[in-house]
């Protein structure tokens, strides 16, 4: 059962610049952590963009539904940031249908030790295998349905909206 | 939705005793992985043993069984150690009926900097929430059902058994 | 042989706020760093404050100096940020005499898994206990004097001025 | 200043083998800890043996006191597993004279998050720079004098033996 990953960003996927102290994006840490999960599935990986998810502009969300559509795979992973997370999983709601589609990321960045992302990448990829048809949030251990979720600013923890 | 999580021990569970050099058994790391996944699931855990799995004993497996049956929730993830996962599997699979029961477990040990335990444990949160009714190993980012599934000695890695 | 250690904070200390995406300043890591380390060393460990080295006003250094002067210990060890480092060793040159003035840092934060703090530490810890009377910058595994030394911005790395 | 670091093994060097769950040794972590700790030191590395310190041979201590002896630098460290680590001190210093000998190890693997290895390279490489012709361990962050080190079996530190 192939899966197509693509990758958006986030805070996921940033590094630390050890010239200017800031947080940047320089390449993907997706391979290095399915290669510490020991993952043997059948993955297809693109790198879409690389932003931070408060700087997502409409345009970036019409070419990730455009991918969604349009790749081979009926079942897909999203790393993406978590600042609008919930907004582009509605949107996907909107305009894809048919196939199951599963945003996640991480609250602290990958390269950091302590960070949540392998273990909110493995429960995306098995969200990903057994959800039926439509669009997720994997955050926190647990999926949430596109529309009925949203960050929690305070305690940085997904919730359901109702 | 709760989750019942049992403690059994392997691979997961090593530390390393730095006055003899050797690997032993603790306490077990799982709370930690939870807390650095920022989980916010409904979880009940219990350590059943700390075992090296090639030392469980078909005793051990009944306990575990009658642990599986008499539980309150009807999903339930074990973690494992990976050389006899498979044999457990099958047995809890013949004992056990009517839950969502997934085994999992780590090659390499939580407090190695570069352990799989962290995504194999989120990969099994996620298919206990999902997979129907039955027995399941989730390793390698995938679920394998219980009677066809063997670890490949030579890989390390699961596979099924056709 | 008594060594005392001041923190002031800089990259060493800096942690990653998950809500904000923002760096910041929470508490030292000198302590969990010296458990690492198995440190055995008669060390009084004071932070004197946690700003980054390009806040750094002729106040603090004034601050900093006089604690070197007036504290019992001979030998000292100054946590700082890399960017003035070599402005602050050069300021307790001028106004601090008779005792061993080390002063490290990390180019990555401590809470990072690839951070340079822990090897910096060891390092200083030792220079402080064999190095004569004098004021010293710790870094890149090596001892600079203060008034001959600088970081170079394009390569992160210390070097002497000449 | 060149400084020459032989390699003997050690725990410093274990490596978890996953399909056996044994520590073993595989390659030296060394040159990972020295870009960790960007070092810019004139370091000449060569790997001895590699051997757990309880193994090591009158042959094997003769053998690193020959290359200490024959090899330019008249700086020198040795990383050597915890165990007898005083014992090959002693002979070093018997058998080799007018270099300055820094051996040094890690209670727990590099490989393991948690390690002591970089904070004692960090300090071995220091005194290395600093002390005069003899032959020392560099542990706990201290330094000892070949002839009267121990390594306290009960806390796995090193003390003074009188």
């Amino acid at each position: 059962m192939g899966i197509r990953v693509f990758i958006t960003g986030g805070t996921f996927d940033k590094e630390y610049n050890e010239l200017t102290g800031q947080l940047f994006f320089k390449d993907t840490h997706l391979h290095d952590l399915l290669e510490m999960g020991r993952a043997r599935l059948d993955l297809e990986i693109r790198t879409l963009m690389m932003v931070d998810s408060l700087e997502m502009t409409d345009e970036d969300r019409a070419l990730i539904a455009h991918q969604c559509k349009h790749c081979e795979e009926e079942r897909i992973v999203i790393t993406h940031g978590t600042d609008t997370m919930a907004e582009t999983a509605a949107y996907l709601q909107t305009n894809v249908t048919g196939k199951t589609i599963v945003l996640t990321g991480a609250m602290i960045p990958i390269k950091f030790g302590s960070s949540d992302g392998l273990f909110n990448l493995g429960s995306a990829l098995a969200f990903a295998q057994t959800l039926e048809p439509g669009v997720y949030v994997a955050m926190n251990g647990r999926y949430f349905r596109a529309g009925n979720v949203r960050k929690n600013r305070e305690s940085g923890a997904f919730e359901e909206k109702v």
